[in-house]
């Protein structure tokens, strides 16, 4: 970590001048807190003044003053406003490049195209970063490192203005990745909004279930239910805004679902077994794409150990792996209901394996399983 | 855990005399590994004689005799050919009780009346444990410690033969559950059938895409698609006997996938906007009624570390957290795509949250923030 986040620091800012921050909120602000962070002169604007003077007071930057004259402004703001204020921006500070971060990238676009806006100086931008809570206080200057910050430039995007927002992300740590609009909203409604539908819909049948039904759930369903605990007011914003590339994954899923739901009305069927096989199959070669730890996608081995439910005994485990060099690649806590411990389940390459369990075991660890 | 096994282990066994396991793959194996170590009689058979040596060499019981007279039978075989071997072992052990261990119910029950089997003595379980990997070797005397049992009683279940069957469960650490076969059967398809289903059919949506769109990952769509890795052999089987009610709920989820479709089909239309707000509150709702940690409904505040990529680095903060005496409730490794680093998001009580970031803070840790 130490250096990582020393190296970042000791670099310079590769923006330059005033940057321009329009939106105090947890993405505004958060941006702020980096570049302030590195010397970069950040001037907060907010349509709120009690969120602009909590963004300020918490040392994301300074109140914009009339004569400013930033080098770049990032439009941090609701995605239904971010055309209006994109829109604005360019007027007010014709010698300024303007970026957003809005997470759907062809509406404002499209909005400022229609009203014959020249967008000449603006690129869209949209980093892959967040939180559960939103707003100024819960923004921190480290949530956009080793995350990917997408950028959509055009044919008319200079090579300078286009280094001053990529310029923004590698200052914050990100990665910047170079989309069309209609690529990033099309990847971001596949990895993204879907996903949150599904888990949503998925939870949602659980809101009428018998109580005894619920008490036989495992981690399983727990993890592909996670994200359906997210909040509705931004989702409801985000999947307006992208709701054909939405509808286009919704209705292939819908489609798939019916044939793998039509195989098991005719279980005996010829070819039933086989259509539900392929499913279970094509789900396991989907799930391998995902990028996993530093992108790649590696194989680990778990190793499931009980631990007691008391401060420090996760200490101890980790300590004893530490000591015996063992890396822990992922982790988990598996909550058994009505037990009075959990199972932690480690990931580490198979190589570790063996020493792993060995260790712990001669450590007085017990090594038990998952329960998927 | 010390207690909590040693508890169990000074336990006398509640099942008495010779138990008869049929099947000595993990979940065969794994009751003849804990039985045995309660010092209960296991006699084990398997169609395999390879299987059945790998067992008893591995300590899960004895080989079966042909004048074995056990009290209890435990068929461990494949849900396909469970009704037969049930059958089987009623009529060559008279005085035996004989249960099941498959994951599907009804079936075999149905299949038994069919033949005109005199069921008295046959009570099907579920245990809700298993392992990502099979076979005698995968076995473990733990699988069962704090996992809900499933006992499936009839009106012609005798208290006593009752009894034997819920020792059985509560002699591995189990949680005996009494349901219907059909309670049982809609119960696991909404809260284990469907949801694996979904993952797939989800992670399927990925295998044609772009790899810049799958970049774009993170931790939400992870957690979302991770079952997705599952082995389709066994759930083929699972799926085909558990058809009609894994149908009932896909058609159920179908229907709601398309509500929330046509509303993104037309998100300007009156009403649009509230149904996806809906659907979204709707998983809210459902979600927190799934069990967590000790089977309670218990929020937890997620406090965000970095940690450099090294070994013994979680153990110095799993370390730290104790000595804060600060309990983790749940754990999860966040890796950023490209970092040399990941987040570790820790959930503890909101009461520890301040003293977690003062006193991490305080130890030189960076607390960072979560990216879904």
């Amino acid at each position: 970590m130490t250096d990582t986040s020393a190296a970042h620091a000791r670099a310079a800012a590769r923006v330059h001048g005033t940057v321009r921050i329009v939106g105090a909120g947890l993405l505004g602000s958060s941006i702020g807190h980096a570049l302030s962070g590195l010397g970069v002169d950040v001037a907060l604007a907010d349509s709120s003044p009690a969120q602009l003077r909590l963004a300020v007071d918490y040392g994301a930057g300074r109140v914009a003053r009339e004569d400013d004259s930033p080098s770049l402004v990032v439009v941090a703001v609701p995605p239904d406003v971010t055309a209006d204020v994109i829109e604005r921006e360019l007027a007010a500070h014709p010698d300024a490049v303007v970026t957003d971060v809005a997470s759907v990238k062809l509406e404002p676009l499209r909005t400022l195209r229609e009203r014959g806006v020249d967008i000449a100086r603006y690129i869209g931008s949209h980093p892959l970063a967040g939180r559960e809570r939103g707003g100024a206080i819960a923004a921190r200057a480290d949530i956009f490192v080793g995350r990917p910050w997408v950028v959509c430039r055009d044919g008319e995007t200079s090579a300078a203005d286009l280094a001053l927002v990529e310029g923004l992300a590698l200052d914050l740590g990100a990665m910047p990745l170079e989309m069309t609009p209609e690529d990033h909203d099309r990847s971001v409604a596949l990895i993204s909004h879907v996903p949150q539908l599904v888990a949503s819909l998925l939870a949602g049948r659980f809101v009428d279930a018998p109580d005894g039904s619920l008490r036989l759930a495992g981690q399983g369903v727990r993890d592909t239910t996670r994200i359906a605990a997210s909040a509705p007011e931004l989702w409801v914003q985000i999947l307006g805004a992208n709701a054909a590339p939405v509808v286009d994954v919704l209705d292939a899923l819908a489609g798939d679902l019916s044939d793998v739901a039509d195989a098991l009305r005719e279980p005996d069927a010829p070819g039933a077994r086989r259509a539900v096989a392929d499913t279970i199959r094509r789900g396991n070669q989907g799930v391998e794409r995902l990028p996993g730890k530093h992108g790649q996608n590696r194989r680990f081995e778990p190793v499931v150990v009980m631990v007691d439910d008391r401060p420090g005994q996760l200490g101890r485990l980790f300590g004893d792996l530490g000591a015996l060099d063992v890396n822990v690649e992922d982790f988990r806590m598996e909550h058994s209901p009505g037990a009075l411990f959990g199972l932690a389940e480690i990931s580490v390459v198979p190589g570790a394996v063996q020493r792993a369990i060995d260790g712990l075991t001669a450590r007085g660890w017990k090594i038990a399983s998952t329960n998927d």
